[in-house]
């Protein structure tokens, strides 16, 4: 078990959690892992027992840890302080991005959920410390995943904390600091000769190998736990603002369940009275060399069509994305809207973070913040109305995207003649 | 004023810092932007009034936000919550290395305290906090740094979410990550034909021109504000362990300055009652190719020879180091030891670190780990005393050390025959 010894003992008692539920058919099925509806092949989430959900209190969630875990009493996992995996992940700041809502032409507060605090810097570490704390009390031995960077990172590195074997699956074209940064760890790293959803069939498939058999995939056999670590991104949100929540929000889309579980912490918290019953709008961010749901959006259809993804947002290259529908269910039932951005596109949307907001970020949020800017310039996104992005992951993973950009302003001899030649005395 | 709403304000009033204080013939001089004395050329650091030191108190603390600026009440600036810059800096992670420890033979508790949790993901976010709250407070409107990488970093993100102008100083042969990470921020980033030595001596000449005169040199003209900000590296460490110190650290040293700030953190904490007076060693771990201090330490000697320095290690490539005497100091006078390892030995490190922790360290928590290891070999670390090492950076950052010793364990095509055919099923 990992001790962090400032994050006293938060919630604990029995989980919330009341079973799995078809979101495609409505079957229910006792807890386990079980990612996928025996009626209708429907994925499976966590349902809640309401009466228990609404047991927690705004002190009762001050007063736990500061990580993810202090709301464990609305996770599924994790209400035993002493068996779950507190990595330090969650509470990441909430930033006031003043000088890129001046730029941007907000009159309304801006903010920057930066996830890229993380001990793994992303918002990975939030759904695997949820996944690996649910693995082992539900007995397996061995935890592996299907990624593209981020999630190999945080599987690897959260193995390695607790002393757990891992296996993990990802495209052969990774960017190098993920591919280095996941092997460092020392688990066992395959690379896979296809793209991220070959990777993904190949990990599903394997789930069902005997061999497999005491291995979690994180985001496969025990989805349905995994996903829910996403809700933070929520929780933490409303209460950082002071237990409401803001107006509009913006969020990349791979898969799309970031998005989706966001939304569903806005419900939850509203539901069991944590915050008001305010409105707000989530929009969704894609990149335009693989925008399956914003397509989707666009036509004014619930189906994605599956593309071949492209392009250096390789975070959220998802071509077949399995929370698409759900995604666009989110947006529209609030409001928001959709969108996506070129290559160069999300260079300036990297840039433009770090300059207002000295907030250095990979690709993914890069396609976040240019998709704020479209948005706005669109007239979709509303000026007047408090805004949260969401920064998913670091700029040192995906140094490539603008290393040919930015660079010395001057290069000198160490001397004030040097200085004065170079026109900077 | 850049504002983090979960962090409610701490401590307000006058600063505690009574005047600049020589630390070499103790002549004492009025707080400002002052570096050196005038008596004896010697360096200054912030003298405090004892009595508004033991006014701060454990509750006081407490209540103050997650940063470092809790610990406003013994800092020397950041009293007033409305001008302070906090970036979401401190409070990070100190990490329980049960499989460290068990790896190297210790009975007692081993912990790693994670500064590459704060935002630019090393330890300078704490003294750039703390420089650039003084240089604003004293009039400043550009900040600047000589800089071995990580200070790059920082001077430069912290810079940009304020909206100051900026002016880094920089070798020209730092690793491409901390490069890209100064510019990508849009401040002015100057590569300098020498080494960080020569940086540093082309700075301190410019802090004396009437061109850099609004200028703050936060390790030149500032520097004793800058330096204190390592001091919330003790002050954490002790109240994350309930309010007691560990019996044995092992720190990094480039200048000298962390391992000596620590060390007078701690010796604060006690002579104002806030932990017991118990005792503790500090150890200091340099890497070969740049081992002045260490090498003193050896020699028996109080001085430190200039060297020129070689090696992976470059954030800790300082030749000239300012504070190596008052390490020297406080290694000996705490009964501590000093040593330094090879380029191989601190790769080694760096895996170790990430396989039994799952962080993932750069160049200087590769020492650190190397050095702690190698001091428990030659029995100049007692395995039965609890033991903090502290990792001062991240492993994105300088990703060459280890890219060409990791790697994908296998790669295959996207079947379960390429899995069968590579042994992994």
């Amino acid at each position: 078990m990992t001790a962090v010894i400032d994050r006293p003992a938060g919630t604990s008692g029995e989980t919330p959690a009341s079973g799995l539920v078809c979101r495609n058919c409505g079957a229910t099925y006792p807890l386990g892992a079980q990612h996928a509806c025996f009626e209708c092949f429907g994925p499976l989430e966590i349902g809640y027992d309401a009466e228990r959900l609404a047991r927690v209190t705004r002190e009762q969630i001050a007063a736990g840890p500061h990580s993810i875990w202090r709301y464990a009493g609305l996770l599924p996992t994790g209400q035993n302080a002493q068996t779950r995996v507190d990595s330090g992940t969650g509470m990441t700041p909430l930033i006031r991005a003043d000088r890129l809502a001046d730029r941007l032409g907000f009159t309304a507060p801006v903010w920057v959920k930066d996830d890229s605090a993380n001990p793994t810097h992303s918002f990975k570490d939030r759904v695997v410390s949820v996944a690996i704390t649910a693995a082992r009390e539900l007995g397996f031995s061995r935890i592996a995943c299907a990624s593209t960077g981020n999630l190999a990172n945080s599987v690897a590195a959260h193995a390695a904390r607790i002393g757990m074997d891992s296996i993990v699956f990802i495209p052969t074209d990774l960017e190098k600091a993920k591919i280095t940064q996941t092997a460092v760890y020392g688990g066992t790293l395959v690379a896979v000769q296809g793209s991220y959803d070959d990777v993904n069939r190949l990990c599903s498939e394997l789930a069902e190998t005997d061999e497999f058999e005491s291995t979690a995939f994180v985001n496969v056999n025990v989805r349905p736990y995994y996903a829910e670590g996403s809700k933070t991104l929520g929780f933490e949100v409303a209460e950082q603002l002071g237990w409401r929540l803001p107006q509009q929000i913006v969020a990349p889309m791979a898969s799309g369940s970031l998005l989706t579980k966001v939304h569903k912490a806005f419900k939850e918290l509203q539901s069991i009275g944590l915050v008001e019953a305010t409105d707000y709008r989530v929009y969704g961010a894609q990149s335009s060399g693989c925008s399956p749901i914003a397509q989707a959006f666009a036509d004014g259809t619930d189906r994605v069509v599956p593309v071949k993804p492209t392009g250096i947002a390789k975070s959220l290259n998802i071509g077949n994305p399995a929370d698409g529908p759900y995604a666009l269910d989110a947006v529209r039932s609030t409001g928001g809207a959709m969108a996506h951005v070129s290559d160069d596109e999300i260079r300036d949307g990297i840039q433009l973070l770090a300059q207002t907001c000295g907030v250095f970020t990979e690709t993914a949020g890069g396609v976040t913040t240019a998709v704020l800017k479209k948005l706005v310039e669109s007239g979709q996104l509303d000026t007047t109305r408090e805004t949260v992005i969401y920064n998913t992951g670091d700029g040192l993973k995906t140094l490539d995207a603008v290393a040919e950009r930015v660079g010395p302003t001057a290069v000198i001899p160490p001397t004030l003649k040097g200085m004065r030649s170079a026109g900077l005395l």
